[in-house]
C-alpha cells in the first residue's frame, strides 16, 4: 500500500466537512476559519516510542491518547476543539496498527467534534505529532499568567494512579493485576477535560493541565503570574488505586507524577459556588487543594500546617 | 541544560509580539487572530534524520529547509505567513547544534515575518514537525482542484538540480566539487515561492508545490480537478547545473526528481501576461509547460509532439 493509499484509507474517509473547515485533507494546505469574536488556540505535542509510551503499546490507547493530551491544553485555555493535524512517522505499514490507532484518535475525536484536516504521514522511527485547534472568545482564555493572590487552588478528578501504573510496569511497586489495569486506564486513556475548561470561561482565573506533575505545572502558573502558593497534600484527590498505599508514595505521585492530564486552575474564593457549580455542570469532581499568595515559592504543608520536604523534580524530557 | 531552559534559550528570546498573536509560546496553547475576511491556511510536515536529510545535515541549513518546505505549501495556496509551531525530537542536548538549528530556522522566518508561537521539545531520535499558518482572504486560495480545461500550466524557478546534488551524495552522478556544491544549494536551502504566491491570487487556478517530483505532484492537480494534461519536455527549465548533463538525466530529475520546492500552478490562457507580470513582481523566472485538457491522464511529448515514455513514479515515503 502506497503512502497515499494509506492516508486515503486510513485518515480521510470518514470525514464530513463542518463549514468552518471548507478546505481539509488533500492540497497543500487546509483552510479553517474562526467565527467572530473568537480567537484560535493551538497547541503542538510530541510523542516518541520509548520516551512517552512503550514501543508496543496498543495502538487504539495510543491513537486516544495522542490526541487526548492535545486536547487536554485546549481544555486548560477554556477551549472549544475545532480540528487537528496529524503528522505521523512509521517504522513500517502495518494496516492492524493504523485500523486500531485511527479508530481510537477518531472515537475521541468525534466526542469533541474536533476535525482532521491534515498532516503528514513518513518512514522513520514511531513518532506522533499533532497540532490542535481551538476557539476561545476573545480576552476569555484561561492564561497560566492570570493568577492573583487569595485565589483558591483548585484540581479536577484524581492523581496519581496513572503514575502507579506507571510503576507496575516498571516494577517499582508490586500491584495485583487487576488494580495495575484499573490504574492503567488513566495511564493509556486519559479524559481531556473540555467540558470543564468551558464551563470555567469567566469564573477561573488561570488554568494548566497536569501533564509534567502538579508541582512542576503549577509551577508555571506560579511563575508566569509571578506568585507564590500554600498547597495542603492532605487535601489532595488520590486517585482509587493510589489510596492503597501509603501515604509517602500517596503524597509522592500525586505532587508529581505527572500523566494525569487533570486540571489544576485557580479562582477568587468569591466565586467558590460557581466553581462547584461549574463542575457540577460539568459532570466533574473538583477539589479546593490550597491558595495562591504573593510570597514567591511553593510551600507544602500537611493537616497540621507543618511544611513537607519534596525532593521530588517534575518530569522533565532531558534531564532525566 | 533543562528542557525548559534548552527551549527558553534557543526557541524564545528573539521573539516579538504581533498584534494578531496576543499569547505566543509559554502557556499551554498560543493565541491566534485571523482578520476579517480572512481564512486561515494552515499545513503540517514531518522531517526525519534518515529519510527527508541526512543525520550529520549542516544544522543552519536543515532548520532553513524544515521551515522552508513549510512556508512552501502556504506559496501554493497563495498564503501570506503568519506563524509557526515547532515540535523537535532530539537524541541529545546539543547547544552548538541548537544554535545553528534555530538561527537557520528563524533567518527565514523573519524574512517571513511569520513568528513561531509554540511547540514542543522531547528526547527521541531527530525529527522534526513544524505546523505552519497563513491568511489568504475567502475564495482566493490556490487550491488543488480548480484548474480548468484549456488553462497553461506553468512552473517557476528551475527543476532538477536537488535531485542532482542528492544523486551526487548518492553516488549515483560523478560531479565537479563546484558543480556539487551548487546543486546542493538548492537541495539544502530551497526559496520558497511566498511573493509569486501571493502576487498569483486572483490570476492562477490551481497551484501546488513541487517536493515530490513535478509529474506526482501535477498529477495530484489533475486528479483533484478531475482533468488531464500535455506536458512539453523540451520547455522544462532546467536546473543551470543539471542542464551540462545528458537530455534523458535531465528531463527525468526535472520530472521526477522532487525536492524542487517550485510552485507549478496553472492559468487561464487570457491570463498569460498577467502570470508574467506577477513573476516579475515577485522576482521570480516562469515557465509554460504544457496546458490542461479534459481527457485524463498526463501525456509527455518532445519538440516534435512525439510521446515520452517515463517508468519514473513520484517519490513515495513507504513504497521505496
Amino acid at each position: 500500500m502506497s503512502e497515499f493509499e494509506l492516508i486515503q484509507h486510513y485518515f480521510t474517509e470518514r470525514q464530513s466537512s463542518p463549514s468552518y473547515i471548507p478546505l481539509g485533507i488533500g492540497d497543500d494546505c487546509a483552510l479553517m476559519s474562526a467565527r467572530v469574536g473568537m480567537q484560535l488556540a493551538i497547541s503542538s505535542d510530541m510523542l516518541v516510542a520509548g520516551r512517552h509510551f512503550f514501543a508496543d503499546a496498543n495502538p487504539r490507547m495510543l491513537g486516544h491518547k495522542s490526541l487526548a493530551v492535545n486536547l487536554s491544553d485546549l481544555a486548560a485555555m477554556g477551549a472549544e476543539p475545532r480540528a487537528f493535524t496529524l503528522a505521523l512517522a512509521l517504522p513500517e505499514v502495518q494496516p492492524d496498527w493504523l485500523r486500531d490507532f485511527s479508530e481510537g484518535m477518531f472515537f475521541l475525536a468525534e466526542q469533541h467534534h474536533c476535525q482532521l484536516i491534515g498532516g503528514d504521514t513518513t518512514k522513520g522511527p514511531l513518532n506522533i505529532c499533532i497540532t490542535v485547534f481551538g476557539e476561545v472568545p476573545i480576552g476569555q482564555a484561561l492564561r497560566r499568567d492570570a493568577a492573583q493572590a487569595g485565589d483558591d487552588i483548585w484540581v479536577s478528578g484524581a492523581l496519581g494512579d496513572a503514575r502507579l501504573a506507571l510503576a507496575g510496569y516498571l516494577k517499582q511497586q508490586a500491584l495485583s493485576e487487576a488494580d495495575h489495569q484499573q490504574a492503567a486506564l488513566r495511564l493509556h486513556q486519559p479524559s481531556p477535560r473540555i467540558t470543564l475548561g468551558l464551563a470555567l470561561r469567566g469564573i477561573a482565573h488561570a488554568a494548566i493541565d497536569v501533564s509534567d506533575g502538579l508541582i512542576g505545572d503549577l509551577g508555571h502558573i506560579l511563575k508566569r503570574s509571578q506568585l507564590g502558593a500554600t498547597l495542603w497534600c492532605d487535601s489532595l484527590p488520590f486517585g482509587p488505586i493510589l489510596a492503597q498505599q501509603n501515604t509517602a508514595l500517596c503524597r509522592e505521585y500525586a505532587l508529581a507524577g505527572g500523566d494525569d492530564y487533570e486540571l489544576c486552575f485557580t479562582a477568587p474564593s468569591a466565586q467558590r459556588s460557581a466553581v462547584l457549580a461549574a463542575a457540577k455542570q460539568a459532570d466533574t469532581v473538583v477539589t479546593r487543594i490550597g491558595y495562591i499568595e504573593a510570597e514567591a515559592g511553593l510551600r507544602i504543608v500537611d493537616a497540621n500546617n507543618q511544611p513537607l520536604s519534596l525532593s521530588h523534580q517534575s518530569f522533565d524530557h532531558f534531564s532525566s
